[in-house]
């Protein structure tokens, strides 16, 4: 363990029917609020519904701000930040899954700081306070409901860029584990993808002595792995759908990594490949990662972790002596474990894929070293970027 | 999983030389504190020091208060109420271990209050705020510096209650394993079976679909007793000091209770016992939740989860077929293991090495009861706690 903080101030709200609870928390974020949400499934699904009725009960005033998209734009935050002024809010609702989430984050910073989203985003402006935020969430996936954590798109530089303040933490963040059985098989197995990947970036780290930190890490995978199948072969089995949400929220709150240093470089290689062909973050997880494992297994570095892995969370046999080769096919199997399970959900395994071609590879290696050589497993440069990509 | 709330504003600051960042944040419980300690050895081992010079490096000035008791008392702590009042102070700092913390919870309400510690204690006086409150913890056990609750002892009607508030969560926590290095390997001992009994009481409950909470409950379990050797063989080893501190704050900070209702009958019969003969409360709960243990087996109840506990963290073989003679067979092991892992730590087993007889078990029994039936994994009344505490 190394030395390290954990402050996280957001009330989490959880079960079935805890949308009702709304009424009881939105007075908090003022008396008159934007209401965020993305392409309108919870104006099919009743969650609209239900938030508005909660917000009446409360007596609070809401202006309604549709249409954020899956990896947010911030011209699209920026209008909306128009409307915080305009129209004298006093604070955000998001309702949605993580890119509305991501998305209010920005709007909620920018109207306080009578900034530019982008000049936000990209830390030209420091952020020193923000509009207070309240999440309903309806999608298990990025974690963005009790983190401060926000990933935001500009679609005229290409450029997908996380940024985050400790004033962005939404006040408190509603998980009705109902709003997520209407989501599509695919969008379920992305959430997922991503959960499984958040857990692991954290999990791939140098540290000695974490047997907490691996062991929570360790159950959080096994619990997706057991539930991801049920959830997929009935979607409306909210008891899996809820082990999932609660996983997906433990996964990215910073409990896994207090004391350790996570690795992100897949998420790095990933941001770069989604901000130019504009794939579900999901999607490109699933392919970079196991390539990624494999890449740094072929540097000699991550054998003994990976073959953790293996008997922690997938039941291999514990290789019998902790032989170099043994531990290292033990490893491969856990990633070979590891991409076979996201296969069988139905993710996919190569950018081919997607129609991602060999022509823009350097392209997307610039992308990955916008701050410099990246990862913290394993540091990688703009060859070893190319050479992942090539592989995936 | 039942829908729950998790909401802890508690700031962690981790790590072997934390107590230096004191000066960082201390101002943010005011100009003018209260240090709150108890028998002083925070004289003894250095700790005094580099509070004091960490709080003068911010300029920041205190009163000291020493002497808090173990099991503190309401009248101790009435007299800091008197001291925060006539110096106009702003906030307290509490350096010690659970008892200093829980004691400083009770001085921070009742001087914003400005009521009587006790009749904050028994709820007479509603808490609605609380001097501000940061902790530089040195004794792993209670998990006092990331939770709001406090145990207070009223020895005029021999009485020791717990009471909380959302008021008295420490705004910061200072956890510095080095000052753990000098805890005499006794209250290392009370300390660990302390951490332990909080994760059981939490461990022990009837809710299904409980794979995260139960696998986190046994990561802790896992890894303390993994450690508490090395730390009591090797006092000064920092590493196994650090694991144990982290787990103790992990095991009662909310994180294993949500959606899960735990026990907590063992901590009101042990409470029972430490308001007469003041014993120290891990010696208490190392005699006492084995006999809990083997009286719910005995109606029939928590075999199914007594066996979990022996396979997965004991290392016990699984029962091949679950039937209930095997379930219960296991379910003994892990408990009789369990009394070992205490014993071989030096923990006493028996009323009887406190010199405790038969002669009150009446009374002991009637406060036991003073809310009624208690215990929620297994609910027992007055004859029941008779007969746990003839089998202690």
């Amino acid at each position: 363990m190394i030395p390290f903080q954990y402050h996280n101030p957001t009330r989490l709200v959880f079960g079935v029917g805890a949308i009702a609870e709304l009424q009881h928390f939105a007075p908090q974020l003022g008396r008159r609020l934007l209401l965020v949400y993305g392409g309108g499934s919870i104006l099919k699904n009743g969650v609209h519904a239900q938030v508005t009725a909660a917000l009446k009960q409360a007596g609070v005033a809401y202006v309604e701000f549709g249409g954020v998209e899956p990896n947010p734009r911030h011209t699209t935050l920026q209008k909306a930040v128009t409307i915080c002024h305009e129209q004298q809010l006093d604070g955000v609702l998001a309702v949605g899954g993580g890119s509305v989430l991501d998305g209010a984050k920005a709007i909620c910073a920018a109207a306080a700081m009578h900034a530019d989203v982008w000049e936000i985003v990209v830390g030209n402006v420091k952020v020193s306070g923000a509009l207070p935020l309240g999440t309903v969430l309806t999608l298990a996936a990025t974690g963005s409901e009790m983190n401060s954590n926000s990933v935001i798109t500009n679609w005229q530089t290409n450029e997908k860029i996380g940024w985050s303040s400790p004033f962005t933490y939404p006040r408190f963040s509603i998980l009705d584990p109902q709003t997520t059985c209407s989501v599509p098989a695919e969008h379920t197995v992305y959430g997922i993808v991503d959960i499984m990947s958040h857990i692991l970036e954290q999990y791939m780290h140098h540290q000695e002595q974490t047997p907490v930190q691996d062991g929570f890490a360790e159950t959080l995978l096994r619990t997706v792995i057991d539930q991801a199948p049920i959830a997929l072969q009935n979607p409306t089995n909210v008891d899996a759908r809820a082990q999932i949400m609660y996983c997906g929220t433990m996964a990215l709150n910073g409990l896994l990594s207090m004391g350790v240093r996570g690795d992100w470089a897949t998420h790095n290689l990933e941001h770069a490949v989604s901000a130019i062909y504009d794939i579900p973050h999901g999607g490109g997880l699933a392919i970079l990662f196991p390539q990624w494992m494999r890449y740094a297994l072929d540097q000699g570095i991550g054998s003994k972790k990976l073959a953790q892995l293996g008997t922690h969370v997938f039941g291999l046999p514990k290789p019998i002596a902790d032989t170099p080769t043994e531990l290292l096919a033990c490893a491969h199997a856990a990633v070979d474990r590891l991409q076979q399970f996201w296969q069988t959900l139905g993710a996919p395994t190569r950018l081919a894929d997607y129609g991602i071609a060999h022509d823009r590879l350097e392209e997307l290696a610039e992308r990955t070293m916008r701050r410099g050589p990246f990862g913290r497993f394993i540091a990688l440069d703009r060859t070893d970027a190319i050479e992942i990509f090539k592989r995936s």
